[in-house]
């Protein structure tokens, strides 16, 4: 039955844990509530196979039968066809959520996630590329904060686009960068309080912890 | 009978001209022959009207009657429905295209945008922050070099994760980014020789000196 199959890392160290993207397709799969199991590739040692379906050498991926996908934003657009709990199915509405999910990756991700490695490389300087990056993450956050304003979700109902930003924004609050925020802040808290998202976090810490 | 109607600023610096995002719609409106027409808005003051259109007060977008979307890859998505000539129709090679449409946006333009942006920012202090964004598109570009050779495209004919993908790297280009790799440069060479990307391209930079 469970014909899905979400590929991901047999191990990772401490830091990463919780944060792994293999989280936001188990929080899809949750969400639409379809059947799935969970296969592993060495963290260490990346083969050619990993490569051939992972190009970056980077997880997750998904498979379904033959079909094999990744990057995170494919699987979650793949995913959304098969459930109108994660992509309604009306026009108008899909072509909002579709824009929102581009929106969490690559208007707001693509600020967040080096400003993040940068942070997490210990760099405490002043530089000018700092406060670049720093501009940048807080151009983007400024505007989302009054996107949010009034809203529950990025495009009516709890969808893909929200699993995405949700996540993308769950990053930045770890290295306190939210603290300006506090609507997008609520978002998080929001999204992160589904029980989707509670197991899926669970069952990734639990298939972490079980390699050491 | 131009029903699509792309819109971009009035003016930029010199400095993005023939870099800011419209280029990619422009060329994938040229690549399918869709008739289009351009309008423009303010650069300077931005107002609640852009914001309705592209939330964090940035451009393109692109409206088709009463449709209005954001984000160059949702736009892009969007048009790949309308012509085989950017998406194929065949399911197997549609979703290799949505794929690698992702990757240009998510793996590769997450490190490689905010790599321009640091470098544009004058920094050239060597801290830890620094060699970890070098790091991170280098893991990228390493990749893509093995993945582009041998590959005339990234999934099979021409399509719009080429537009995606060429316009992401030719900003590394400008910056001396591909120094190292030179499967990435002649992929970048191939894809901008194409004539509808030398029309954008320079209709682009005829908009912006219209308004000098």
């Amino acid at each position: 039955m469970a014909d899905l199959i979400l590929t991901t890392f047999d191990w990772v160290p401490e830091m990463p844990r919780g944060y792994v993207r293999d989280l936001r397709v188990r929080w899809a799969l949750e969400e639409a509530r379809l059947p799935y199991r969970v296969d592993s590739v060495p963290f260490r040692d990346r083969d050619t196979g990993h490569y051939s379906h992972q190009p970056f050498g980077q997880v997750p991926w998904l498979t379904d039968g033959d079909i094999s996908i990744f990057e995170s934003g494919a699987i979650l657009l793949y995913l959304g066809e098969r459930s109108d709990a994660l992509i309604p199915t009306d026009a108008q509405e899909r072509r909002e959520v579709i824009t929102w999910l581009f929106a969490a990756l690559n208007s707001v991700e693509m600020a967040s996630l080096p400003w993040s490695l940068f942070f997490f490389s210990g760099d405490t300087a002043d530089t000018p590329g700092r406060k670049c990056l720093d501009g940048f993450l807080a151009s983007r956050l400024q505007h989302l904060e009054s996107v949010l304003t009034g809203r529950e979700w990025l495009a009516g109902t709890f969808s893909v686009a929200d699993i995405l930003m949700a996540d993308v924004l769950r990053l930045v609050h770890r290295f306190e960068g939210l603290a300006a925020y506090p609507v997008c802040r609520r978002y998080v808290e929001r999204a992160t309080s589904r029980p989707a998202f509670v197991k899926a976090h669970a069952d990734q810490l639990a298939h972490f912890a079980a390699a050491d």
